[in-house]
């Protein structure tokens, strides 16, 4: 059995807490938030202790924590659980500062906790099993790689003013999934964007419509667009173009349903809401974190993972005000 | 060169016309209507000459007719062709008798004449590939049909009254389909139908929404629905159910575009014209005709297919009065 | 919170425990089965304590019970039940024999208990959709449904011979289905149906592959097909035909990932097992039980739901072999 | 009645004498060939008569010219042709070298001539629906084009090595579409490009998977892919995404035919040939070009369309020489 203490009750703790009670192996044991309302209706539900956070993570009670506080806090949660020795599940992203990554990144293997960066989208059923089918060869070497991601609405700008940047908040998600399609790093990104969803977003210095071409020493490429802004839900596509053939994953919709009238035939909109869509996703995330955990292994994506993916979305960001291409490494 | 008299220069003779353009080793040579415009008019297009219908059939430049009379013309050309040597092209139904067709069949096949029944459907590309695919084992044995056809809209009433009724007019195609997708024969049907699209049909004495169900002595099973009204599109789909798989033909759209809002995901609606729908099948129908005559093989669909298909419309019809099933032979 | 008592603590009774987890006014507080062990298993699972079927039905501790035993026992276990004043949620077949279900009826309605048949299909979220849709009028007034429902595989021959047959154990859910979709009671019913798929099956006097047709007295039509085998898996399709459109569901396929290659567009089969089909449904069913028994409404499907599908499965049955169709009162 | 006089009887040439024959108000009355074998058959077929180029491009029996030969003929032959008043239709590319288009335009515009330039694909059905849609704001304004366009297979060498490269042989339709998508006019390109294909296209100088990044003055984003190779058929998809929704046309099929069996649901590949895949876009682009004609009216794409799209071309072949963006004007 697993003891989790979980780190932050808002709405992504939350959801980890349902995932960890769908698990035979694993149990919420402790709760930490800087609130005391959130935190004790979790540990109602779930049975655990409310802790201070430190606490928390030196408890002998608890075998791994997740990490779901607001980004500011990691750093310090990540440090302070890898002296006490915990297996560590980390929100996304890591931290706004690459270079804070990589001190991270460092103790961490120094220790030798393991430590999963939470690129929930890795784990979504039809986003793993595209990339299971890439690793197979079914469609021979991959040649480019297309990714559509748009959200169904734009945040408040309060929200954008911390966020890092569409580039660290938002693309970052496919950022990842490109290295994790792709298998290979990048060398090269340019980036393009601009603000035509929301002015007010313009003048917080951040874009909400953008689009970067990646490429890699062997010539692999990869095309991201991402938007703010989808009538239509929350648009989630990829596409793997491949010597042999093309593998892609569209859209989750809300229901099977088509009507046929004068107007077309028309189906459901995709799914709108991000908790919804990745439900499954989440689910296999937690259980792949704890059978990690369980069994010794190494969960991933890891700490490199989010590294790299952090480097990129900074590089994405420096190429749009440059206007240049930028090289990474 | 396979010279071909037009009997009639409506509607479906000017697609006929249209389709022999097309091939290389055809020609319309003589024309006939009982209105002399159109014969004319598709005189001068093709380069044809206008004769009477006798003179036509019996015209030493004519080696082949296609017979796009009104129905009950279609018993005297049939014969006058067959007495003339020529091979015969004939729109369905061949004759609203099944007792009348059976005498043409006779004089047909005693002078062994080329005789095509035009159940242009066999020849749309999807249907006649979804059929080849069957006759390739792709999905075993075949077990159950479902046709679903629709038209758009139903005909003026004075058209229904001529028609034959629904089994004999529009089911007729699905019954041949149905045959030609079963590879073999029925030994019972089943209707059911009423009048809800149009209260003046079922004044007329027909229905306009229908549904059979059909069984072979094997075992296998067939189900079609009709009705006269679709807002959607002119709505023709197969499936086939196999003892290895299923194999189904959808709906042709108008274009590939889809369209996606708040609304949903729309796609164009199902074709309409069935002379746009089916126009590549007026031409496989056409080609498959003429390479029969200039090749000496025997067309299909033959007589005997235009018959029983003929003779399952009757049971249908009668099925539906009686309220029981129909034995065929 | 309402307490409920689990009557059978198989696959069924397992998912029905799983259902309650999720709901927060419901928990399972007795459990009951003919062996020891997955009774304990499962009150170990959910904290309840292990009864017999009486005690349980009588316990103090339970407002509501899920009879989830061998249909056999299910009539005596309705009375005992309704003369303790429990709420009723029952698997479907009530009982094999309509009569039965009738007596079920008659002292359920006389003591005014709550009593859900659990037809789960109708809260599977796009069939309920669908017939939303139709009940708001999206598509008009209701022409022609048309159900194809196909097994993965056939279910070994010794539970055919206890099922009560095809019509009784599968196409029963259609029916219902039909009843649930049309909104009007069937008049007449035409069965067909032959051992096509496993000869064992036709040996044990049951077909595996069949149709009906269903008439309303107002001349709507429904047309089902069932088959035991589907190579592509579990295959559960809907579609309606309206005045003004049509409505259809699809099934629900194992991924949205689709490969193109030179042999085609290739998307995943259809989710084969049914309890991952309708696991959504089984919640919202559990969920709806749970709503109406706590604000004192009246569940639906409801028990002459249940008795009206059995009518129906029965009438079938003797279509079949009678060979011609059943009128239904 | 539009006389026409063919310049290059070769595989395109014919494409355009069969469009011509299907429209009423025009028709072939010469063509030319630098080999009398192709031009004999041609004219055999259309009743035209055999000319030297120059002496069609004066004939009184010629008002419009279809230039398909070569494209180092083009050049002199818009000269000799607009010398002589009549209406050019010009196969893409006009030329290889920007400037030499940028003086057709020059003694073109000066002359008044109509011209088209054909980009057949403006013309395709699908893509004209969803550009028609986009101007009359069906999704609000345009913010991101996405286009996936990939050949079948590769051409041999040869062709390669005298097509102009990748760029301006292939990407060019594409940078076309964007323009005509866009209703604006691009402002920068960053291009990116490998050869992955074929290691002799490489050899040759070329690339042979390519990509580009678009942007306008107002932010708006396109993003395009090329391969020179695709199993699956003739990839030609586009996708807009704008601020109230999104279009999308996929492509086309061979069949509406799908087969389900274990493996799962797979269609037809897409059509992989050009002519097959664009044959009502030829048809519909001729038949603009009469009209235009006829009426006195300008046919678009004009000549600066194909200059444009030229200069795209020549700015991507640079961008991905030096590795940065190349700003347009």
């Amino acid at each position: 059995m697993i003891r989790i203490g979980l780190l932050g009750c808002g709405r992504i703790g939350q959801v980890h807490a349902r995932s960890i009670s769908q698990i035979e192996g694993a149990r919420v044991t402790a709760v930490a938030d800087a609130f005391a309302e959130p935190a004790q209706a979790l540990a109602a539900r779930t049975g655990a202790e409310v802790l201070d956070p430190l606490a928390l993570i030196d408890s002998p009670n608890v075998d791994a924590v997740v990490i779901g506080t607001p980004t500011d806090t990691h750093y310090d949660l990540i440090h302070a659980a890898t002296r006490a020795g915990k297996a560590i599940f980390c929100e996304k992203p890591v931290d706004l500062s690459s270079n804070r990554i990589r001190d991270c990144k460092t103790v961490v293997e120094q220790a030798g906790v393991p430590f999963l960066t939470a690129f929930n989208r890795r784990f979504d059923p039809n986003f793993a099993d595209l990339q299971n089918r890439l690793r197979h060869g079914q469609i021979g070497d991959v040649e480019i790689v297309t990714i559509q991601s748009r959200d169904p609405s734009p945040p408040p700008v309060s929200y954008i003013q911390s966020s890092g940047g569409l580039f660290r908040d938002m693309m970052i998600h496919d950022l990842d999934m490109a290295r994790f399609l792709v298998g290979e790093e990048f060398v090269r990104i340019y980036a393009v964007g601009a603000s035509l969803v929301d002015p007010e977003i313009g003048k917080a210095g951040d874009v909400d419509t953008a689009a970067v071409t990646l490429t890699t020493a062997s010539g692999k490429i990869c095309q991201i667009t991402n938007s703010r802004r989808a009538s239509y839900g929350y648009d989630q596509r990829i596409e793997v173009h491949g010597s042999g053939g093309m593998l892609r994953a569209e859209n989750v919709h809300e229901t099977t349903v088509e009507i046929a009238t004068a107007s077309g035939f028309t189906k459901a909109p995709a799914q709108h809401f991000f908790l919804e869509r990745y439900e499954a996703a989440y689910q296999a995330e937690m259980t792949h974190f704890v059978d990690a955990v369980a069994s010794g292994s190494s969960p991933t994506p890891n700490l490199n993972d989010g590294l790299q993916a952090q480097l990129l979305a900074d590089a994405a960001a420096g190429s749009l005000v440059q206007g240049t291409p930028v090289d990474l490494i």
